[in-house]
């Protein structure tokens, strides 16, 4: 029997976006993320929303680009730490001890210790509601070359964070299901 | 030391959303989206990425709305058959023994079987490249009552299944790492 919850932001999964910028005077900063997703195959593209009171808001307008770090299952205190306090107040690296790496490709700066970095230009901004969505080209992924087979990244030996929204818990990736394209052929 | 893969789609994780719709003569079709997220609070919202070749792409231009159904660990050959394949082509449902379940508040379906569903009305669309973003408010979610304390959903017992974009595999959720908002409260 099925039970009504009414509106809400209720998906699993969702993810756990470490969004880095600079401000206008080169100051690094870091927020954690939840709405967001891949929205593009060609150009790649990945969307993060964010409210407008939001330091990071800020620094995407005036720096047009942004960083992607993915944390790991060990960076959870880290991660959270992220999404608790503004950038106007704190200096999240400087607290945590993380480093705050030079991107390749855009003017942001992304987590070090982190296994997952995208580096990304704004392509388009879409408002909503209290929330306003940045898309950003994926120009650049870097991994921890330890955690790739080649320029396979490995799943099980990065150990990505998922967010719950409901129960607001993080959760570790668990067990390998099955392929896709493959597992559903039979019904064809 | 970090490895560049290039400008890719690659995080994690990335969703399995099955996408409902019906077609103009009330056909209903369901598909399998990875690319896509919650995008905003209030009001709340969640976003698909599809190529305008898709079928579900077509549906949603004429009806405007559309469903979110969250598949279960156990739902995965199904979920995958729904990406293999266009209704265009199968009737997905029936194929499956599924049933496409009439919604409360938008003219979509949603499968029955699957453990949550949320119902959405398109408020804007965004061309982004390849993929079309269409930006669904979430107007109900639903859920097996059975899987849920009082109005709580319990995600270990929903088991939603996630989709690793790189090896193209799916995984479950796994164990519980902390809790948000709370324990990054140290490095205050």
């Amino acid at each position: 029997m099925k039970k009504s919850l009414g509106a809400k932001t209720l998906v699993y999964p969702t993810p756990v976006f470490i969004v880095g910028t600079y401000n206008e005077e080169g100051k690094p900063n870091v927020m954690t993320a939840a709405w967001g997703g891949i929205c593009c195959s060609s150009p790649p593209c990945v969307s993060v929303a964010l409210r407008q009171a939001a330091h990071t808001y800020s620094n995407i307008v005036v720096k047009k680009c942004f960083t992607v770090s993915i944390p790991s299952e060990k960076n959870a205190r880290e991660a959270d730490y992220f999404g608790i306090v503004s950038g106007r107040n704190e200096d999240k690296f400087t607290i945590t001890g993380l480093t705050p790496a030079k991107s390749d490709f855009v003017d942001a700066p992304y987590v070090q210790e982190f296994p997952l970095n995208l580096e990304c230009k704004v392509i388009q901004s879409v408002e909503i509601g209290l929330h306003t969505q940045f898309i950003g080209e994926i120009v650049d992924v870097k991994i921890d070359a330890a955690l790739a087979e080649g320029d396979d990244p490995i799943i099980e030996k990065i150990k990505p964070l998922l967010y719950a929204p409901d129960s607001k818990n993080y959760y570790g990736v668990g067990e390998e299901i099955g392929r896709a394209f493959s597992i559903g052929k039979d019904f064809k």
